[in-house]
């Protein structure tokens, strides 16, 4: 199912070819303000344009709304955003179907769907559709108000320095990964359960929804396996539970604790890539070389920022409608 | 809510000083034969009673069959297994209800539920309630046949040599974490969805419902975001989708793509350790030094792998269901 | 949520006067054929046009794939379904608003929704979403196969000659209510499960989300109420679970038991009639007399039989999905 | 799957003739004050054992508390209750395996399971797990405060006085069934949703979760298709919302309008009848009289009020839940 959420529910829909990707949201409160233009900055970072080693097509992501909007408010009815799909080149693709591109969705789509799965661009399994994520967060984060949720790239390639990172990357014409953080300070105490829906299972769980990422870390992370219990226990300091230090980043027993949230997520490289790879052929049946043709990016990482605020935020909007701390109705969601 | 899975569905209940622990599982296929002795082995085993570095608390943890069983097999009823708590000893926690142990769920359980909570060893939010995992798990594996789901330590405290690594412990007087690989073989292609439901969401959902994990990475994780694309692609060798590499971890595209699943998770040192900490008293509502009293593991990554085994199969088991790779009846189960 | 099923699941969208209706329907099987020309027949049977006492409003209702369509067949993915409003006349609903239609959800959405409610048309809260119904119900029957859902009007204005039944509203220029029957032959047994997934619990759930429907009755259903149990049993024939009788309307302790599945419903009469009515008014504080302007039918009732054959469809989907009984890809779905 | 509920979540398992039947409530707010005490009416209730017509068995059903309830009061913990079978006797039934009795769910559930359905007095398809019910409904009805809830019998094999419709029974030496009513006052305007998830939806689900349950009506559910629009409108009186006549039951839009919520269920004759039947034998593939032995109900009707209660109830607390109407924390689910 391309769902998530328990009482602020996302559906996404949509190819990287087709008529359009979009989304319905279900359970936002009603009277939230909400105007085409609350969507233009998130979705032109989403672009990564402005950095060297992002693709070029332009989108023009207008988002269209097509329900639950009326006078410039949510109506408490479910949210229909469209984003149409325009200047696509599906040409670039059809001729590649006989070779399963590595470490691209086409083997494994091919093998679940019989054939049927739109295959241009990689149809359905398409980092296309993290505009409708994106769109999602743009709404969760007002949802959200002074909860500020930041993400950042610590590294590319290896190096905190970005522009060494992608420059190793053009210098050896291959695609590059990357390593990105978020961070939310402003939570309540008190939102997840322990066990299966703890904060950690459901921040996750959106998160490996975001295409190529391999890993996640909350807090000290992997670095904790190798901490003795005294160095790792945050020490409580006051009756708000706020932490001397913040190796747990926020998230004690499932539930938040009141700190600043931080967890980090790993990037794989970009599975298209301009240097020559070797895959297998379907019709021939024979392995062959090959080089990806089309716009593709060099660190998709670069892109990932936005989009990975923008599942923490729904994630969290979500977890705060559970706990009750976002109203269901007109302003009260105004925390 | 303390429930995961859409078609193989588990619920867990019970508290550590309480009456019980217990399951319940909706959605298992009828005509699975089950017997006590099935839950035997992964029980002992997570005892971790073998190494040092473990609790010496004998729970004897016979599972009860209360439901969904008759004349030894599943009926296609929801199964209930309950297993009763001895031996406790409440004494060694009550008298600390005034402090808030650091790492623990003390804080956030009683900001969450308002004072209303268990507190006696943990209550609810105790490791106590992974023997409901494991024994989940130990009708998942059943169910999975000739799938076979091995957990192994890679580390303790950062030493591959765990002795070592459990003696670094012991010499400090503090407790340690570790690393815990998890490998399936024999998977299918085609298990999980793009997006939402992929097979790294539904496993890391699982799999951060287990106490103490901070972080997750498959395949190459989070060292694939230093490698170069043409570095990290597993090509395609053959029509069964067998790739030479295996950085993937086995799923692309959020689908499992019939290679071996492999992911790795980060174990924070056990909370409880018998050195002095500080934190915050409610009642003085002043910083005291304090060392946790009673029974505790060194390292509670020790206990880990059957715990991981556990969630890791019924995960497998519901992504089976889905996929109708398992049959709903009889011995249409045996793969 | 404007959500239902559990493997089959239907998404639906939209306001009577605002851009569109629509649906999103998630875990279709890949491989079946769809065109534009599928939904004719069944969008054109909802219209009611043929019938005395329907509204004259021409929609063109056409349905707009938006995803998950691809060469003509489904893809696996989300399938995504837009129609257009046209035509629509605002004009006729705002002066109204200070006054809550009864029979409405006005009232009832004004007070959930805190005034952000669309209210043209009654915005949301509008038979003109039975449109997605109705698509996503061709969808299910073509999945159905030779399983055939038959929907007919048993009664208009208590009357089992429907011209007379609808001349007695014309005459009294005041709307009116009927009886809409369901019959399924060819279902295999064993569909739903007993408690709170039975088949008549699902089926219900999904009928009563058709708007004005206020009853439900299963086989004999309330005239069994009436009945000695030897009468109402119905005797097993043969080992295909044939039955002498059919009071259960084929459902035995929530599970279909292989013979026809037969249930009613009761449609109130249209909420809107050209008679004047009292009600109350927001702005005067007063009771006052008003009449609905606007195209309004005069028996929704006579649009009810296609409407009911698509939710009752798209429940059996569900069901047979979840019991194995459609392929999950390519032509298996042909049962 | 045996569960219901989105925020406060029912999970019932068991068996007639088994170790228990049993219940886990997910979602209980903590701070709910709960004791044996609180359940003993409802459960007497259940027990019909005033009436002549109700079987004999004398099931002493002492709730036992698993988890959940600590110091006397709910913790936020899922919440498990037991009631251990007692005084049972399996070999009134085993005898009658190979002959499925009609109006049972012997056939379904035996081609359903494949005959690893526990068949022992019906096994899991059994009014014993009422009981569970009833219990969450004791729990639902404390946490809805002033609000409601009460069921009558309406009739007893078409008769107003129950007496005398008994005696129609015992007479004929034959079951028999009936209607009872459920009544709420005190609901606030707002529960429900349009569409899937209309307070009558879910109502319904719940509803015919209990056996022997064939049909439902609102308000004034069949009759409404009788009678003309401006007959059945209910005109709104003032700004609470309250109508003049409630003919809908107290549900317009699939919400509720603040008026008392009524509603009524056929039941069927209780399918196990002293009288000679025919059925279908398994064995002989041949058709043959037989007679029900056992202790069994003239008409289970006498014992459905509280059941009745009890799922209204918790659909109710989960609607209420949903709307915020009740809080997650301590005392302030006392509205």
């Amino acid at each position: 199912m391309n769902s998530f959420g328990r009482l602020f529910r996302i559906h996404i829909f949509g190819e990287s070819h087709g008529e359009s990707a979009g989304l319905v949201i279900d359970g936002c409160p009603a009277g939230l303000p909400l105007s085409v233009e609350d969507f233009l900055t998130d979705i032109e970072r989403r672009k990564g344009g402005n950095h060297k080693g992002t693709t070029p097509r332009k989108e023009d992501d207008l988002p269209i709304f097509k329900s639950g909007i009326f006078n410039g408010h949510t109506t408490g009815a479910p949210i229909t955003i469209l984003f149409e799909n325009k200047n696509t080149r599906s040409g670039d693709y059809e001729k590649q179907r006989a070779v399963p591109r590595p470490g691209h969705a086409d083997f494994t789509a091919h093998a679940k769907y019989g054939g049927f799965e739109d295959f241009r661009g990689g149809g359905h399994f398409s980092g296309r559709l993290t505009v409708c994520m994106v769109a999602a967060g743009v709404i969760a984060k007002k949802l959200l108000g002074h909860i500020q949720v930041v993400s950042t790239i610590l590294e590319i390639g290896g190096e905190a320095d970005l522009e060494k990172g992608l420059q190793k990357a053009i210098d050896a014409k291959d695609s590059i990964g990357g390593i990105v953080e978020c961070r939310v300070n402003g939570l309540p105490v008190g939102l997840g359960e322990h066990f299966f829906d703890s904060a950690e299972s459901l921040i996750s769980h959106a998160v490996f929804a975001i295409p190529a990422v391999k890993g996640i870390e909350f807090g000290a992370g992997f670095a904790a396996a190798r901490m003795f219990g005294t160095e790792h226990n945050d020490a409580i300091e006051d009756a708000s539970g706020k932490t001397r230090t913040n190796h747990a980043g926020g998230i004690v027993g499932g539930i938040t604790n009141g700190n600043e949230l931080v967890f980090r997520i790993a990037i794989k490289p970009t599975s298209s890539t301009p240097k020559e790879q070797q895959t297998w052929n379907w019709e021939t049946n024979a392995i062959e070389s090959f080089s990806v043709k089309g716009r593709h990016d060099l660190c998709i990482a670069l892109r990932v920022p936005v989009v990975l605020e923008a599942v923490t935020a729904f994630t969290l909007v979500d977890l705060m409608l559970l706990e009750q701390r976002i109203g269901r109705i007109g302003p009260s969601f105004m925390l």
